[in-house]
């Protein structure tokens, strides 16, 4: 694939500082690229790289000065970035052939869309459907009356149980299992009462869903991530958790039953929340934090237990200096 | 599916105030459930809500009062309801259609009892069983040698090694792995060289694992966990564990290898021991508690590393004050 | 299957006190091991059970006197150990059946190599390439252009997508996804847009990887994983994070995108690190560790945040006694 550099800023509406016949065939980060690929400035502390990069073509913003190079002056390179990204990918994953395998084994009841793809040994149970142009890979369970939207791509070995309603455009990757039962059980005596868990779970549109993450259907009603929500790997979402739109959810982060948490919230790398609290849109959990009470909209909380993250820097900056404190301490007259 | 009020009481063993020929048709949470809804209080603290609820019929105990509604007196509401939960629900997972799918790969020395169902794709190799009435979904695979008893249900993509014998009455929960070799390497120099892990793994009757667990397979001997113990998703087992009866491990649990833990013990979630301890029978282990030490029998451990709770408690209390008494000490005469 | 105790001694070039007739046929812990087994002291602190145990014959170095047992001295007991279970192990695991299963979907660009076994619904995409003498378990998925190299063991359910290359004698446990796509989203105002992950994964000669662990593939670039290393159960690594070479990564670890890891790093349960961090060689994080800093070569670090350990070990101690410490400061006169 080649496209010409004035071609990009068109394309990203971008002023082309440089040759606009400039062929550009690859995509590269400011280390690796070389005279015939896009880069961009991830990060303004990583400024001085720009000059140093070899890369034939930058995105840059109005407050990065770049001298001698061929750039593109955007709002957001990143943005920028992305989008060229897809156009210079030499081929799209995963392949992109309509139809059904033959080894496919799909329920007569099942409604299955146009021009997407079913691919070997998944399993399709009654009732369930799959929309327009999405692609189920290998291996995948789809369970009854469950329904995946238009235009996914559920990568191989998924698992979606019964009663699960998936939206468009959603992405999951392999292994990750969608509507277990909830972790619901009754202690008489010593003996656990297992609880049915007779609910579902609803996830949304534009929904990006890791490698072997684990959501868990409701006990009654539905386990809800909203439209926009991307989950990393490994996430464990237990029973009747509500999740709103555009949340961003680590790796190996776990949030424990009925938890509501609101729109655009961000959890860090293996964090987590106890269930039945409530956590604000715009909030943030730092990686590691451990959420045990209700969390304000817009809050940034860290630390087991989760604090406000200002609060929690203190404390830490103070118990660093815990040894010398003691010390202190112990030579204070009259201590004995 | 009906039921009327009157036939639930007798089946909970419950007093009933209100018209017994009420017809019940489904189940629901406090705030969800309408006339036609049986519903109960799972949390005290929640008490208020009984008198708001619309639910048709409620489980209570004798110390909740509720005025006006149709109550069954019950000594444990969560459990009635749980017993009613399982009669209302419209259909039982997965469907029970006995047979043998004709795309099952099965060896002719494994032997499949009655009554169960081995799904599409599934595969069970030399000398494996599964007992009768047990259901083993689509996509499964049963190493050489290794048993599943009677009234099992195993869900899709359940990866089951070598040697590994499982009990009656058991729920695997899709994408979990039971006999994985244990993490066991001797170092020579700088390389690791592999230690065989020949053992297998036990588990009992009535035991429940989450999705996306992994439990691993002994050195030599046998891993084990105890009837009815269950796992909620992504619990790690390492080599040699040894788990009692009746214990609940919540998610992302791990222990490390060679732990021996006794009966009824609870790790909260993201919880997790280092090998070699024993944990006694009736301990807790609070959501995100890091085990390092030995825990003695009904003692509850929390924090990292995990102590007696009330002390780890006091301690809590005091970082949140050590700012403050950063700043007294500071003040002090003296001090410098 | 029969060894002798002079066969042993000699395989282990190891010094034998005993009858060199004398039949060992199995291996076991000290505690569990009869007088027809192997067995040895893999921890000095239970050196006192040596003398109790009713192993036939023991493993032993010069500074471990045992009297009256039949013993081999050696220099490392746990290699030679590691060494002889090889051997005395009834069955291989898997079974080593060469050939392609019939059910097995095989794309006619991909190459098999000799040797090695295809199992049963194991699908193979174009361009992909097995080397010779690997086996691949059922339900694997080998994408695109990836390529596993020789005498491999790919347990069930493992998911390999397009473009990642393996090395020789890699050992892949069940349900590990390798590919998937790494967490990066450009936020414009409140929505995510994907930012295409083109690169690949890069994994090493005589590599071990846990079950259920999941490695994103590079935005551009490579993931890499080098030569030797091992990881436990339910690891996870972000996208164009580099592991050197010979690190072993236990239960339950994630590393998050971009972080550099030397060679010869060990990472204790459910440890972790930020992104964008440099580990050097030889560092070692504790269990539970959080690195979000550089940590130096050679480096000790423990705690949350993780600092130096001995550091760690000095604060922890005073945390410990903040109680009293708490109360001491309270009763100073001056105070208030």
């Amino acid at each position: 694939m080649k496209i010409t550099a004035g071609k990009i800023a068109e394309l990203v509406g971008g002023e082309l500082s440089g040759p606009p016949e400039l062929v550009i065939t690859g995509a590269a980060g400011l280390d690796e690229a070389g005279p015939s690929d896009v880069s961009f400035l991830a990060n303004q502390k990583y400024a001085s790289k720009l000059a140093e990069s070899r890369a034939g073509l930058l995105f840059v913003t109005e407050k990065t000065p770049v001298a001698g190079k061929n750039t593109v002056k955007v709002k957001n390179p990143q943005l920028a970035f992305a989008k060229v990204l897809g156009l210079i990918a030499p081929e799209v994953n995963p392949p992109a052939k309509p139809g059904i395998h033959a080894t496919a084994v799909i329920s007569k009841t099942a409604k299955i869309g146009k021009d997407g793809f079913i691919g070997p040994f998944v399993v399709i149970e009654d009732g369930a459907s799959v929309g327009n142009g999405t692609v189920v890979c290998a291996h995948c369970f789809i369970g009854r009356k469950s329904s995946v939207g238009n235009s996914g791509l559920i990568y191989p070995n998924v698992t979606i149980r019964e009663n699960v309603a998936i939206g468009d455009r959603t992405v999951i990757h392999p292994g990750t299992v969608i509507g277990s039962d909830g972790f619901g059980f009754v202690t008489e005596g010593k003996s656990h009462h297992k609880i049915p868990q007779l609910g579902g779970v609803e996830i949304g549109n534009d929904v990006e869903l890791g490698a072997n993450c684990a959501i868990d259907r409701a006990t009654f009603g539905k386990t809800r991530i909203g439209d926009g929500t991307k989950f990393d790997n490994l996430v464990h979402i237990a029973h009747n958790v509500q999740i709103g739109r555009n949340c961003l959810l680590a790796g190996q982060v776990g949030i424990a039953g009925s938890a509501t948490i609101g729109d655009n919230v961000v959890f860090g790398g293996q964090s987590g929340s106890t269930g039945h609290v409530t956590i604000g849109s715009n909030a943030m959990i730092a990686g590691r934090g451990a959420v045990i009470n209700d969390v304000a909209e817009g809050q940034i909380v860290s630390g087991y237990p989760a604090r406000p993250h200002r609060e929690a820097m203190k404390i830490e900056a103070i118990i660093h200096k815990l040894p010398e404190l003691y010390d202190r301490l112990k030579k204070l007259k009259g201590n004995e």
